[in-house]
């Protein structure tokens, strides 16, 4: 068999994984809400309380949900031209996802100390490498066209390298920002992913 | 490559996600049962009855498994007709899946406070939020027979639609019920797929 | 799009359910492995004999990651035949999920409790329940050649429904027999794959 | 339908099980990072200190992910020459996958206990299982080319062999070594993967 045959089989299996990855991160980020446990005595008054105060959990949680969704539909669209994969595209793949993956950690992290700056500031570096590790594997994937298609247009390839910066930049000035206020830095990384909706579909198509 | 072929391609993987999030959901409904820890000493009397004690856990189990089950085949059978996605129905599907994630917390708040109100009002509008979604891909999908076949019947279309709505006004009802009676509304929750079966394997034919 | 083609399309979908339903139970599985806690002081001495503790844990889960590896092998095999499936399949095959992943459960309890008779009795059940769903939408699919192919060999037919029976009586017998030894049931649960595993083989060929 | 074919589909649905398993280990590896609980008196300067304290539990994970990352790499290219299967590599297969299920509780203990000899000897004989059964399915495999194309170079056969048989070695060589200085052994499990890495990439060309 050819190194090419090889290199799309390869292709076939890393989605695969990439997909089960997203699936079970989406899954197990709910896995922060705990059922509170309220002696039966005070359970009318208190239970709803204790689902309330659930809130900050609620809001990190659907904020994570929206970004793994992006990062999902970005990965989606990239390989719609990525054809192939060799070896060192997959070790930067199974990086990739090492922090796909810890997620659901620093989500949570940011759910329990939500006005704490080092829970911010880890949350926000967690994003951080994502998108350095997106960046990487776009850049080598399309370098001298390596891996995508040979008549791919190259204004795509630099918008969506273009569309990841942009983010990269929004998740570091929301890291800065935490030290003067920790909402708008979470506010920061709520809107990115809405921010960038929009215009990269634009480009992108 | 041509949008149509890139949306076609998206579509598989959108499926292979959701495939992965209902496996997964399925799975770890049963986390909610928790091996009984009992002193030695009073095992042989204690150990059954705990695990009798489980009874409600199990009774929202199965309610759960059911729904996600309902919920799975719709998926699959509207997925049937829907040939291609946008990045707006994917954003839709993202949030569905949110909500479906979602199902094991409310189910296990249902199964330890069985008998309050605000458990099986959370569960209820769990399962309407999903419906809702669900009706709503369902519309963006079908209008102008955006992503469907051109030559899908109409009246196939306003069926599963229907489908969708009855099961939205049932719950409901259940979530309205659960003032009056909290049983009710639970058993509700348990006939409405069940009730549904057969005229919409009627109509969807 | 005719029925026919649809009940194809459900079966692939239904496949990667059940598959993703497999893998996670086979993983999950291993969350009875609790990493023990050990005060500091007495760590050297007290860690391995921890450690070795476990082992009635450990025999419990190659148990049932065998019995899981047998159904899944089973299930491969009966998809080889079955090709398409409808609607009272599908809810049959969701029921058989519903049960599968409660093995983890069943397999904690008998891991915490395996000489007590509930738990040999409850981890016998689950099995039982999952055979009698297996022959069910195997007689089902076969019936008339309702969804398999016509030329299907009708001694395979009941080859595999003989196959299913012989375990379903072996793990009747563990049941009964946890009254008298429950060491006894357990090898029980043990050996019936391993013995089934040559004849079936030689059968279904 | 021919037992060729049956076996080619069953390659299909333990491919889909392999990277099933693999893309849950890889996320709940992750459960061992437990969002530390810290008084709110004291939150400032006790929560940065604690998430600090979780790094050998970290660099454990990064060592975990990276060797499944390896493994599963090494099954991929495996798959690439192995065209079908039969009953026996079936199961060898399910044996290979239980003990990949058991990485996340030997990780975890490694991570508590990193200065434990028990704890870096239970690590290591989990690789030493999973590479014998890696051996074993490759040996059974292309043995009188059983399963693979009979085109298949031989070079390529030994070489993929003797890749694991060296990572045999180095894992056993820690494992001894962990009488004399347990940190080396944990970082002879680091490097094996990346030592690997350059010389198999150019032998299995």
């Amino acid at each position: 068999m050819s190194d090419e045959n090889r290199f799309i089989l390869s292709r076939g299996r890393l989605i695969a994984l990439t997909d089960g990855v997203f699936a079970i991160v989406m899954t197990i980020l709910t896995f922060q809400f705990v059922v509170p446990i309220v002696p039966v005595s005070v359970i009318d008054s208190e239970l709803p309380k204790k689902l309330i105060e659930l809130w900050p959990i609620f809001l990190c949680h659907v904020t994570s949900f929206v970004i793994l969704g992006y990062f999902w539909i970005i990965h989606d669209r990239q390989f719609h031209h990525i054809k192939k994969v060799d070896r060192t595209f997959l070790w930067i793949s199974i990086f990739y996802l090492m922090f796909i993956a810890v997620i659901p950690f620093s989500t949570q992290l940011l759910g329990q100390y939500i006005n704490q700056k080092i829970a911010i500031i880890t949350y926000g570096l967690n994003l951080i490498v994502i998108l350095s590790l997106n960046y990487l594997y776009w850049w080598y994937a399309t370098k001298n066209y390596r891996l995508v298609d040979d008549n791919l247009n190259f204004k795509l390839i630099t918008a969506a390298s273009r569309k990841i910066l942009i983010a990269f930049i929004f998740y570091t000035i929301a890291i800065i920002m935490s030290f003067v206020n920790g909402y708008f830095s979470i506010l920061l990384y709520i809107i990115t992913p809405i921010y960038l909706f929009i215009p990269v579909e634009r480009k992108l198509r």
